[in-house]
């Protein structure tokens, strides 16, 4: 059985560990392979090399800092195809799916390739006469991501290309579901010339989390996953006198105006609520259309979509699946309840995934649909993370954004419009942190910021983009003011010579 | 007896408070008001009505909110007098420091007035072809400052006029040690034409911070106190889904090298260590003399300047004294307590302050030096908030590199030295927030951000300036594609016309 | 009969020029005073003040500077009615549009006030290894203004406040037109602290402006007027070595799409076209109905509004009228031979403004209309600059798209519609400095920068806003790194007293 | 013969001129190359290539435009010897002079590949209720740089990788006298994958120049090249219209103050005054000790080092001299001819290196140093682009800023000193664009923005970094409002249906 180690100070390590957790391939249900799980010694080892890497490390001018990235962003596309399979065989999602993921993680190495620039402080001539002030972003030391099992490659990638290339060294704790492609993009960094110890990886459980978020040497944590556990990594961080930004669950609702081109919008609901198998924070789960006649024809269509929709593995020959399977058995089992309660909780089922017929043992659903989902459903409050669409309709544009604005979560939301009002209004007044105009994934660029709001994310700055890098570094503000005399005195000395 | 109450949505409250505490001229010892005590339920109604007046002045554009702050800069001045009286007759201060102490509150004010330039997002056209990205920077909603007695008018101006030039609305508890001048500085406001509601003060103690750390409504807590408090504000406010920024406890040092204008580094070490009796988080209350040549050199200096330091009332006719008393009798007695164990320790006191001869029955206390300080006693270890100064030698410029890198505290620091490179490996090596070079009191213009490092700090952004802006909004990132058609059609039906 | 004079180095100064012009009031057509035109030798005198006032304004710290600019904010807010009225009685614009300029005049002294923020440069720590690098915007020296008589007081607002906090010192030459209201705004800056000799204005012709435009002391000059005049001073000013921006002529097109609300189209396009009297670089001279449905309804709606335009004089007890009259006879007699030329090259002359009934004696025409207009026609081709509108029909989006962009000017523009698709595309494609979507004079405020494309703006930099920050300022680049030794040097000859 | 060809839409082409230049081996004087010089019509040929590929270009997003850019970059490193090759045999400078050329060209290819994040514009909601207002900075169109002999791959890097990164296409016209390697970089930006006709190359003279500098389709020119022809470019593309930045000589002075380390300042003006034969526009090429002890030693240190200085070949085997040959025989000559001048004028010629014994047929001549220099003499006044240092002493610290302040240029300069308040003044004071503190060649990193003051430049923005993306773009501001409607009516309709 593949032993899955960690990787510590250059060097792949924990063939020794006594815990592990067992790696399926979620398209078959068999075991490919068993991850060791880092006990406290071993993160601490972890910490401990990325402690000692720092130094050296932080004293490293950015722009050298900045060519070891330019160097990593070639290798990451040079092995792209690798990844996507790596991806693709742990986590279910198809092929294609996966190698749009390491792009968009790339995207952010991209991004850091520009810290010269990005790291500038300010700098204030005469904020008194004769007195300047300027001040220097400067990195923390150590910092640690704790990442979901849904993106291995991109979630990872937002969070330690920044903090490296502000001069950081990083401890990363990826999901133990699914970490081949996330050990595989850090092994690549050193081949890129990154000195060992400045980026670690350890796969590991509540024992790994915990050490990261008590050891005083940690500065700081990023964290992407539930929202339970993203309120207990925020809390348990913070008092621990860490900088923490925990980003948490999601219930991504896409309003769908009248005046919507709806075969647009119901495309891009195929795309947003299946994609993935629904295994995206960004994911669409509730559609908004907005009066009946709205909601009866994009219902419709979205049927006769989901006649066509391709379920199966996610490395096939020739063309790719839409979606692949669930991630495991065990989130298999959840999904199928969630679609239980719901008709149990009276919404309409009008297309049941669990009717699909697979005999392949893998994970797989079919693509599910709910009308007449109402606030107050589990289907409807809760995080389902699997192929399960709800129509939820309201009877205006204000119906709507109020039904958006009462969720407890806020990550990401989308309206189709043409109309410009309706959609500005909606950008306006929505309590969410991102927000797609006739874009049903508005998923911010690698130079802009992710991050949601309300009880999606814990901390004020957001991943990626300029807050990513305000996010790793520490503001040192200096104000000087010189003593005169050795200047004056070789005015002096000289006057005879005149 | 004078009764200082609350300030609720643009209304004096809270003369049924069942709860007070006594405010005491420190310089006379008598008491002079008695403050109302925020209820759990008094400080809710401050919240509710904060949460009241949030959408209409969230609502209103940032040009026209900043033209609220124009007005209320001018009416600040035109106080400064009556407001500077407040703070030297509670806080004990002398005049001409409660003066400058107001000053740079207001240049915080006027940063505020840049609001709609500061809160501008970020647009990129064409992150694909056809899509654009753009930020919103929008306000939190309800935020919380809680403020110490040490600067009663220039602390909370840090915070409330970003905050609320931000769109936000706000809730103030300032010390209950010296309210009077908080409770001014927060009903100009209002006179300047805020609207009521969108700026609230309440007097109290733990009762109230304690509500505002757990209240739903309030979304951020600014805080500036001690660590311990700091540490207890931050935690419960992350636990509780808020952004806090806590500000704690400082041990300031100034390192001296032998190059230095020794009288210049005398001067400022006299004003930053006795100015407002100690009593300031960016107070320099250790002396890092380079060499034994330097120490013995300084010590000298100081000791002639302490024969004529002045230590009188904070409100007098003529000239001002150079330092007032401390703010109460309780405090008193810990600073002579903390010299009494400076004593007991080891350290050599030079000057003793407790022999002040002072009749007035104010808390009144000397200017008190040690030589000798080490680390591990405990003068050196915590933050005295006295007119205490501690000269701990070093034998060379790393060692007192590493001595004040070993502290807990990181806030403040200062360098006096004539040589370039000195200064500039101190700043860069040296892990504390703000570094003056020659300037002891390196505290950054408003529009800098005043932050320290280590455990002088709990949260990612600084104070005032860009992170304060930072700090009070909430980042909104829209992604945007519009579906073609009507502009297509109008070329299409036209053509015939043609 | 009044003399306006200049203002040089904080005095009144020219009662002695041999030249002068007349000055009238165009309600009445009486000359109401003369301005005295300044000499070469005049005009050296206020350089020489600014180039004398330099050196001590340009070492005042930018917080000491902004804060005569709050007081000067202060000042013209108090006396806005007797600068509207000295717009009104010599521009000849009614009152409350007079009041209206003044406002967005101060909106950029609002914006200027932030100088110690937006003068920051930008600061590396480490572009090397113990190499640091920093930027300082500094000021440029003296500075010219030259200004066009249609905005007495915003245009040359949009200049000096923005030079003067950036540290630089001003000389001014208004129009000679109506140059009382230039005079008194400038005068109220000395009154508010600004030291005599920083802020200078000279009334004058070509041999003022050609002074300005050759001294060797001057370091930029700034202009809005005609375009052949702009381009004259780009030329002229460049070639002796000046930092330039040139603003020049427009022809701004509104499109007006089928779907748009075409009461809201009418109503801004009457405001925009006949405001002012059309004496306005962001008036709507042409409008472009998008197909001949569309444009038969906006006639019909604009013919209907016209019969209800109320011309008049520009003070009046009770409410304002519509529109005044233009500022000069000379100015009339253009306007008329313009409408002339419009109908003998063909296009349909709706509404004739010169059949005006008006025997005051003021230099009065009624808002003019005019359909068919076609590219080729001077009515389209040339800016007129006065109440003429023009309708130039379009048969689809992009033949209203080509024909914008075929149009030698590029200042600004407008599309009236609710599709964020032709919005969007129509922001995009257009080769116009400022766009309206929905908003007919899309004037950027005072925190953005104002600015043409093509043949409407010579030079890189924008009007006010960061882009005026950046023309006011001149970059100085600091590289440095510090030789050790005396830093080691203590920590060597300590050693022995380990 | 080797021919030298234009590089036009993807293709060498320009075998059939009838004009050509020689291109010669500055190391043994012989002929290499003839080059192409290119006609009106040939020049017009790649404009109209840069215009045709303009809108494709422009319509790509700038993240595919970059990633471009980081294809370019890797194949410039690849590439980097032969490159390298071509600057030493053409120009002269020895190789690792030109590698090191290449590394500053490679870094701004390096800064332009962060265009996604540079080229954002600003987005401000609510300016008034409603109204939104953001700004794009799209790109220009054609842009042309003219480049000179000295840097053939530095200087044109500097221009073309941000221009074309920021959408515009490029017609380059680099210097006539070694032209080789630009040619080679041009071709290698196709071989990383950017369109044909992007990038275009002619080389020519001034019948090139003329017709960049007024054919209307060009929007902007970079120059960089001496005085007389910086201001002949920016007064003649200035008059037809375009964006110019013009970069001109250079006559920069090194301060050496009395404390400075004077091992270091000596070693470092070795390398500033004799690096590449002298020709560099930021050269040192005016010494200007402080006190005659600072200047007698320093002499000393100067003659001793030259008695080391190794003049020869610009490549060999086994290590590089210090120094080649000058780039031409004409330039020997006038480079000789300044030394007569000199000694005529009056200045102490202490090493000549007209002596130098060279029977190679280069271009040779040796580390020469005078004593003496005052301003008025020619080899002061005037910039002699040979290894030419001249010694102008200075009585004291304000004598030598004076003397630089005087001079007509104002590129770079430097101080060396360990004195943190003389460093601190000299770059305060200094009327100079680029400072050095112990750095004797200034020149800002990539991220950072190159110019100089005075008649060193012409125009007001510098080139490469936050100013280049500046120079680079066009602002379009748009202010947009939506009409209501839609939106309340989906409100209203659902009304019955509650």
């Amino acid at each position: 059985m593949k032993r899955i180690q960690h990787y510590i100070d250059g060097r792949m390590t924990g063939l020794d560990s006594t815990r592990t957790a067992a790696v399926f391939n979620p398209s078959t249900g068999t075991q490919s392979a068993e991850v060791s799980l880092a006990s406290k010694a071993d993160t601490e080892s972890a910490i401990q090399a990325a402690a000692k890497a720092f130094p050296g490390w932080a004293a490293t001018s950015p722009l050298k800092r900045s060519r070891v990235l330019f160097k990593y962003k070639a290798l990451l596309e040079e092995h792209t195809d690798e990844i996507a399979r790596l991806i693709a065989s742990e986590h279910g999602k198809v092929l294609s799916d996966a190698r749009g993921e390491l792009t968009r993680g790339i995207e952010v190495v991209e991004f850091a390739c520009g810290m010269p620039h990005l790291q500038k402080g300010e700098h204030s001539l005469n904020v008194g006469t004769g007195v300047d002030s300027f001040s220097m972003m400067q990195p923390l030391g150590v910092c640690a991501g704790i990442t979901p099992f849904n993106f291995p490659a991109m979630v990872p990638l937002w969070m330690f290309p920044i903090a490296i290339a502000a001069g950081n060294t990083f401890v990363l704790k990826p999901s133990e579901k699914d970490p081949s492609a996330t050990l595989r993009i850090v092994e690549l960094f050193t081949e890129a010339g990154l000195p060992d110890g400045v980026l670690n990886l350890i796969n590991g459980d509540k024992e790994a989390v915990d050490t990261l978020l008590t050891d005083p040497r940690v500065q700081a944590v990023s964290f992407v996953g539930s929202t339970p556990i993203a309120e207990y990594v925020y809390a348990t961080g913070s008092q621990h006198g860490k900088r923490v930004q925990a980003l948490g669950g999601a219930k991504n609702h896409m309003v769908i105006m009248p005046d919507a081109d709806l075969d647009q919008a119901a495309d891009a609901l195929m795309g947003a609520a299946y994609g993935s198998a629904g295994e995206r924070c960004m994911a669409i789960s509730v559609a908004v259309p907005v009066g009946d006649e709205t909601a009866s024809l994009l219902r419709e269509k979205l049927l006769s979509r989901l006649d066509g929709l391709r379920v199966g593995q996610s490395i096939v020959e020739g063309p790719d699946h839409d979606m692949g399977p669930l991630v495991t058995g065990q989130h298999l089992d959840k999904v199928r309840a969630y679609i239980a309660a719901g008709v149990e909780e009276g919404a309409e089922l009008v297309r049941d995934g669990r009717e699909l017929d697979d005999q392949s043992g893998g994970y797989f659903i079919g693509g599910t649909l709910f009308d007449q989902v109402k606030p107050g459903m589990r289907i409807y409050d809760e995080e389902i993370f699997g192929p399960v669409l709800a129509i939820a309709r309201a009877a205006s544009f204000d119906e709507a954004v109020a039904m958006v604005n009462a969720h407890e979560f806020g990550n990401g939301t989308a309206i189709f419009t043409r109309d410009g009002d309706s959609a500005r209004q909606y950008c306006e007044q929505i309590q969410v942190g991102m927000v797609g105009v006739n874009v049903p994934i508005p998923v911010p660029m690698a130079f802009h910021s992710f991050g949601g709001w309300k009880r999606s994310i814990f901390g004020a700055l957001h991943v990626h983009g300029p807050d990513g890098v305000r996010f790793y570094t520490r503001m040192k503000t200096v104000t000087a003011r010189w003593p005169s005399g050795l200047r004056e005195r070789t005015n002096h000395y000289s006057m005879p010579t005149l």
